[in-house]
């Protein structure tokens, strides 16, 4: 008899207690995949997560997917069937998107440090550039006369508020992020002199944010600040991105966030505020992490059992050179555990309380401390569970040597 | 008239208010790798520090460069004319350290988690294999007979003791490294049985310590221990790693190690202990960040210059993708800058309060907080120091995108 059971804290399902990824079971992946560790994403996760999305947002509001989050090639080209753009943070992630089906025009380009270099290609593809700075605005100028093309532009604003409950402030106050609100006029007065072709507004306040009404708010003060810097503009608002900031529960103290509530918002505020101060806009917000996050694994195998002093450890074949977030040294203040399982033994039962230390010599990887766990032994696979987002690309891949971990798609 | 005046808490000099590296100044050296940022190592300091470790030290102990603090392949050709062995820390680096002229015999690996393919590797190269579990002793044995080769083999030792002063504990208490000391005399029955080459015992007890004193205190204590365990080992000691450990001032509030007590404080071991009970031993520092850490400088140039509220932040084209230690996020509770500097301007004179941030789309992305520099614009070039070991190799480098930094050797 088969039996299929939900994975603690986690919407991966079991299979006879064995984790599927794709609907394949883990250690049947690992096989295929040839070699552990590895990263896997699974494909009916993300259509669902972006059809709950879908369902909880408005008609009208457009989503576009920050590629930071997880530049995968595969996983872009899956993507780009499922939202409605991109944003891209470097040459190198504008370079990944336009390899897909998505157009240019619904590509944006933001980043404090954006390069002349960068700003040229960005030029020539067509895509949104989103400016941070009034200096960026003379250089973006100079490239587009440079080219002979008109370029497309956007003001990334650092808005005149800040938003409660984000792991990361990245809006109010003094900010590397975006234009100041109150120089915003004036930038849009030179812009307004330059042959560019300019869009609308970027106000991104804030990331990993589990408090829905916090969100709320900030979109709701977001409209506020464009509908008054829209006065200043060379022309309609055409693009009006609301940022995102969606955070995942990762550890057993977060509680998911609430999406009805944010999406009843946004309906609301389309109605009452944006159909009539900015009748043009597309209105987007912009996630990555929230579509992605919780739809990825880490596997790794256990190379090492060992008992040291009153501790048991299982030492794994990865360990933070791949998955930095997890071992809890990457920005986190206070390190606590990723929800960890066996890929391949349920989590019912007899258990035992171990340490997953990776194979690095350092004791900073640490992939979970103090779990419970079924009795595990050489061979057995750990799974690592909200790997989909800032877990490779976001880890020091070359620290001691290692090989890079395989990456599938699902 | 040129005038050479030194770089606050930095052993690198400065012509006419330039940095230098490698008698190069810093500007023309940008040219010559033809982009920013990139990573620069200066061959005389790297010397000057191997020499005067060579000078403080006892005659007789040898030097083991931990190649996980700074792999570039150059660096390590460098260094092995310098140093008596390697210590490596996986297949890869093992694959770098046998492509220099040091002879396999003085190469060890450790590592809680070696694989089982990476001990094959090792034996087949007949360098020595620090065990870190009696797991790893049955898996050295079978690859050892499956090759014919009789395996060389060392213990690393969890210690019974821990060491003040570390930033990191690798030893005392429990621990995923090194086999717990109580452990070892029935872990070198099993090796006595086995058809090994036994070298010795390795014992690291911490790293990244400015307290050159419980440095002492860990190596007295370290001989003591292994003089105990060697009585029950099956044959003489010939190999004692005592670790190594010793720290490099990275912030403001850090002082300089006192090597002359370390060193002293090893010849009377040598003397009064060492000579007496294991006669035979080959005695072994191993020194990584202590060797290079300060001999290497990242350059990145200024993309932009804003205000925002108050506040002057300097955007440069690197970041935390490229030297993520020195944004305060690898590992670190609170975060210090590491020292800064204009390469082509003077530390002297009137200067600014401003923040240096990277090019990444991340508040974490922080180089320097509120430091004090030489008023600075966009095309300057910003030298963080102290990016010797555990810079490049320690980052996320494919965060966001961008390319990865260049390493000049010079």
């Amino acid at each position: 008899m088969m039996e299929t059971t939900a994975t603690r804290a986690t919407p991966f399902e079991r299979r006879d207690g064995v984790l599927l990824v794709g609907g394949i079971p883990a250690d049947r992946l690992a096989e295929r995949v040839g070699r552990t560790p590895f990263f896997a994403y699974d494909r009916a996760l993300i259509d669902q997560r972006v059809g709950e999305v879908r369902a909880a947002l408005p008609a009208g509001i457009e989503l576009s997917y920050a590629v930071k989050a997880n530049p995968m090639p595969a996983l872009l080209q899956h993507m780009a069937g499922l939202v409605d753009g991109f944003d891209v943070a470097s040459a190198g992630e504008l370079g990944e998107a336009l390899n897909t089906t998505t157009p240019p025009h619904r590509v944006s380009f933001a980043g404090p440090g954006k390069s002349t270099a960068e700003l040229r290609q960005a030029v020539a593809a067509g895509v949104t550039v989103e400016l941070e700075s009034g200096n960026e605005l003379v250089r973006l100028r100079e490239v587009g006369e440079l080219l002979g093309i008109r370029a497309r532009v956007a003001l990334r604003v650092n808005p005149d508020f800040s938003v409660r409950g984000s792991a990361m402030q990245l809006g109010g106050g003094p900010q590397q992020f975006g234009i100041d609100a109150e120089r915003v006029p004036a930038v849009l007065a030179e812009l307004a002199a330059a042959d560019m072709d300019f869009q609308g507004f970027h106000v991104f306040a804030g990331s990993q944010n589990l408090d829905a009404e916090s969100i709320c708010e900030a979109q709701r003060a977001t409209v506020r600040l464009v509908a008054g810097l829209a006065e200043a503009a060379p022309g309609p608002v055409r693009y009006l991105n609301l940022g995102g900031g969606f955070g995942i529960p990762y550890t057993s103290r977060d509680r998911p966030l609430a999406l009805g509530r944010i999406g009843e918002n946004l309906a609301e505020l389309l109605e009452t505020q944006v159909r009539g101060l900015l009748p043009q806009a597309r209105v987007v917000i912009e996630l990555g992490r929230y579509l992605v996050g919780e739809a990825g694994v880490y596997l790794t195998r256990v190379v090492d059992r060992k008992e040291s002093r009153g501790r048991t450890y299982l030492v794994v074949d990865g360990g933070l050179h791949h998955q930095l977030a997890a071992s809890g040294n990457f920005g986190q203040v206070i390190r606590r555990n990723y929800p960890v399982a066996l890929a391949c033994r349920d989590d019912a039962g007899e258990g035992e309380t171990v340490d997953v230390v990776g194979c690095l010599c350092t004791p900073l990887d640490l992939l979970a401390d103090k779990v419970r766990l079924p009795p595990a032994g050489i061979g057995d696979l750990v799974a690592v569970f909200c790997a989909g987002a800032y877990g490779l690309t976001a880890s020091p891949t070359a620290f001691l040597g290692h090989p890079p971990p395989a990456e599938v798609l699902v």
